[in-house]
């Protein structure tokens, strides 16, 4: 086996001199926060003291003077001739590293716990100490700040602009037997997401993967959807757009049926709206996140619907009841079995769902930022469902 | 310092028994490869001799079986069963690996150079041995098969439906003094990515960071642009999606003008045109990478377009001509000052550019694929870029 330093690097978060980040900004998020804008390749980037370095190639420079919030940017071609000043004729990342560690005096470096592997052994082998941050590098992201809450809701009022013409959209069809026609042609779960896509650009924002499952297709809750859409089954529309000019996220879902329900799709779908709800007025700061998830349970529990494994999938209510929301479509903290406790001011989904084949699918999904009192909701659409 | 594992674990890539990933396939287009579907949350995969094993929860698990190409997949809650019986409450991704490999009786596992440090640690901890590949684990992902420069030519299809729909509102506009004027209000940077992005979403992808910007703006070259455009100067739009059916990428740039070019923006655009040209023209198997990026120094020193520093920025040619082309937008191999022969079927950009504030900036990017003649074009738009 692999001999364990014996000083194992991995530590707990405390204050040090100097955070080392090597990723682009898409990749962390905790890197996107740190600097304020966004870079399709990875860098380097520092917190030294109180200040925030950015090192930068001559293709992003400009833009990082304009557009970052760090305190310094270093050209990474001055890194690159430092490091060639000691004979390497092509500097990597390390090198680059090394060469800035030598400029800015710093001999220890905390890096997430998302640093590469092969960049933290190459390193660790030039003599350079780093200790991995086990956890978040920022629990703070988790608190979230009013410009942060307002930005996640105008997320969400993207999404609900895709729920208007999706619902429009469906409103509109004719009922043809078992298909649903309109414009005079079937209408599937592309044409949908297309309407939901093209509203939700105009309202600033973009759900690469809304999610648009009818049937048993909604049935798996990651499901894009594809095909026809049919009238009288439940059709499960998941809209999470990333705005443009916030980077931050919307997230929420709606269950519809164009036609007539049965009573068993009603029951469902009753199960679901009472275990959000049930689940909404437990959600309140200090409260244990599985708390919030045991009521959703309960709710299923009590009106019979049962969650199972089968060969072909699970069926029921198998997935955690939310996750925290912001810069990351899935970020801190999960709300599920995990034992913890919510913060105040941490956004989160709260989105029970039960999915049995034969019946369908329904899950409802809304976001809320946790308070000392009953949580302040940043979604709103309505809940009406049954289009007759 | 932290004392160096005596073996240190970084190796060369080699054929080994298990190949061990612990990602999303966002952040992760290695994993996106391997495993062949879209998971939003991270999970862990294995290739174990020719079997791939994927382990997903009860939310993934029925889609895994639909969607993705993996030999097995094992529900996480059995891997999380097994961490219990050993007595760990919440058992986390290194426990769950380390059930993973005793089910599976694997000791020793390599990881990708992007594996999260963290996890490397707690594993060699648990006394599992990880060798850290560095470079690429699936060097074959950089020569594309007939179904993937199909897939990036799409991609580019997508780009080009854009580049029609951005080229037709430049067309639309009526020159008023230093405003542009569209539908009786200023056109803007804005508006024109709206109907880029619409018209690519018609054609089944997605420009997120799609770039519309004029004058000076274009001088950053990723910026993204913001506001008014004028008459009369450079406009550069840089349109990259990613195919929603597939995810593979197009990537095409070109240059506007709306109004009269002055003859130094005629002689930039034109030594910017002939940069690509000489480039293409030297795009063949077995040629070296940074021999393809001189060709574009080569004509801008000789139409004495120099490349220098500013305290600003740089300006001139400050970029590489190009960067391979796949899953990522960004990928293998890069075309610019590093060393590097091209290989048969690598898909590639070709894009030089020139920036100067004051005059502004030119690029011209276009796909293709290598070959042992002349490259295979995976892009098409008209270079016509004055609308008078």
């Amino acid at each position: 086996m692999t001999p364990l330093p014996k000083h194992n690097p991995l530590t707990l978060p405390v204050p040090k001199p100097a955070l080392l980040f090597y990723d682009d900004t898409q990749r962390s998020l905790d890197l996107r926060y740190f600097c304020g804008f966004e870079v399709h390749d990875p860098f380097i980037a520092v917190r030294a003291g109180r200040k925030k370095i950015g090192v930068l190639n001559a293709l992003e420079f400009g833009r990082a003077l304009k557009e970052s919030t760090f305190d310094q940017i270093i050209p990474l071609e001055d890194l690159n001739e430092a490091a060639k000043a000691s004979g390497i004729e092509q500097p990597g990342p390390a090198d680059q590293i090394e060469a800035l560690a030598g400029i800015l005096k710093i001999k220890t470096f905390d890096v997430p716990e998302n640093f590469p592997s092969a960049l933290l052994l190459k390193l660790i082998k030039k003599g350079i100490e780093i200790d991995v941050i086990d956890g978040s590098v920022f629990p703070q992201r988790e608190v979230k700040s009013e410009y942060e809450a307002r930005a996640i809701r105008d997320g969400n009022r993207c999404a609900a602009a895709g729920f208007a013409a999706a619902e429009q959209m469906l409103r509109d069809t004719r009922i043809m037997g078992r298909r649903l026609v309109h414009d005079g042609r079937p209408l599937t779960s592309e044409k949908v997401r297309t309407a939901i896509q093209t509203a939700c650009i105009a309202a600033g924002g973009f759900p690469a993967d809304a999610i648009v499952a009818g049937g048993d297709q909604a049935c798996d809750p990651h499901c894009r959807g594809n095909g026809a859409l049919r009238p009288h089954e439940l059709i499960i529309i998941d809209i999470f757009p990333r705005m443009f000019k916030t980077g931050y996220w919307g997230d929420m879902t709606r269950t519809f049926l164009r036609g007539e329900a049965s009573d068993d799709q009603r029951k469902l779908v009753k199960a679901v709206a009472d275990a959000q709800k049930a689940a909404l007025h437990k959600v309140k700061a200090g409260v244990m996140g599985n708390a919030v998830h045991a009521e959703c349970n309960r709710v299923f529990d009590e009106r019979g619907f049962a969650t199972e494994m089968t060969p072909e999938g699970a069926v029921g209510f198998f997935h955690g009841t939310g996750h925290g929301l912001g810069l990351d479509i899935h970020e801190a903290p999960r709300i599920g079995a995990v034992k913890r406790r919510l913060r105040k001011g941490t956004v989160v989904t709260i989105e029970p769902g039960l999915y049995y084949p034969g019946l369908g699918g329904c899950r409802i999904e809304d976001v809320v930022q946790v308070t000392d009192a009953k949580p302040r909701m940043l979604s709103r659409y309505s809940y009406k469902w049954e289009l007759r």
